[in-house]
């Protein structure tokens, strides 16, 4: 019975003593819980150092360039902003979202189609009066079957945002033209936050719908100046 | 002896149980403060439906509008994106910087002299080119003695940004004018995230002193266009 006593004291005194070791555990395994879950914030600042991006952008049936051996031009090979942005768009497995001002990078445009020739979802909005001017994408993205729906309001369809996967939200001031990445002090968000990605997730289908093509009645009224 | 054994037992098990409790209302309390500490994050989206915003903009010498009184106008008088904006921006107490490709609102003009009025300490970055255009407030800051710096560059200074006591940074599509608040469709965040603060604040800081008036060389090259 002595022994008994003795051994149910060594149980309960390493039962107590395995408790109190565990507390600091879990809590640090809880914090480094919510280091890993927590979502993805990068800002990137423009104008963006202009680098090659022909290692990003190869089409799934050219010849494989080695990021080693670079492509053979002069442009530096580095990461700058504008590859960041790449990186983030190209990550797409499913779907992509765009909600574009102004289109008329063709580094972005070829990123925009090479999803769309991997099988990603890809739909656009845009705005009616910036759509056709010169060296705009969007036609290029029409042609190559991309569904683009553009508004025809008096105001203008001034979002410049992507949302990548239903899961990761691109936003900022920078319209994609070369002008905005290369010469204009601009900003984009690259975040996962939930709350975000849904709100713009349900802006992008309230406009989806309203832009929907069979309720076009070219054109009411001229538009205003900016 | 045996009492003694039996006090340690009891003691030790007590001991484990209270332990194993602590766990759970530990997790449980770290998961609340985890609650409490989340920041804010509000998306305001334009364009804004047009309300009265004078209660929010009297001046300290005004006689004051009860709010349930009304100014006697006949605009609505609920919230709207403007009004929220309008919000985040007045319950600055210290500092306000802004940096802003076009400001002509003439309420978020308004708001911006009420807070230096009030003592706060505002900072105000712009573009040369939109800055002299008619309907402008950047003339009417600075005679109000807010202190404006311009870019001189070739790109545009395209940024569109608010940091309010260094704390909440209010980002997103829209310029500050009358077109965009009330025709365009637009995005404004609302956030509260200490990374995105410092980084936008880092930023502020960068193109502020690279803005600095003293080195300012009129006029170098024109300006290309959008």
């Amino acid at each position: 019975m002595g022994r008994l006593r003795w051994q149910v004291v060594a149980v309960a005194v390493v039962g107590l003593a395995l408790a109190l070791e565990a507390l600091p555990s879990a809590l640090r395994w809880l914090r480094a819980g919510r280091r890993r879950r927590r979502p993805r914030r990068e800002v990137l600042f423009f104008p963006s150092q202009v680098t090659c991006t022909e290692v990003l952008l190869q089409a799934p049936d050219a010849a494989p360039l080695a990021p080693s051996a670079g492509c053979g031009c002069s442009l530096p090979h580095g990461e700058s902003s504008l590859s960041r942005l790449l990186r983030a768009l190209l990550a797409a497995r499913a779907s992509l979202e765009l909600c574009l001002f102004a289109f008329s990078s063709p580094q972005l445009g070829r990123a925009v189609q090479l999803l769309h020739q991997r099988g990603v979802r890809v739909r656009v909005i845009t705005d009616c009066d910036y759509m056709a001017l010169n060296g705009s994408q969007i036609g290029l993205l029409r042609k190559a079957g991309i569904q683009v729906r553009h508004d025809q309001d008096l105001g203008y369809m001034h979002h410049k945002f992507a949302i990548v996967d239903k899961k990761v939200l691109i936003t900022g001031s920078l319209n994609w033209t070369t002008q905005a990445i290369q010469n204009n002090r601009e900003n984009v968000l690259i975040m996962e936050d939930e709350d975000y990605v849904r709100l713009f997730l349900e802006e992008f289908e309230r406009i989806w719908e309203e832009f929907n093509p069979t309720k076009y009645t070219f054109f009411p009224q001229k538009k205003r100046s900016h």
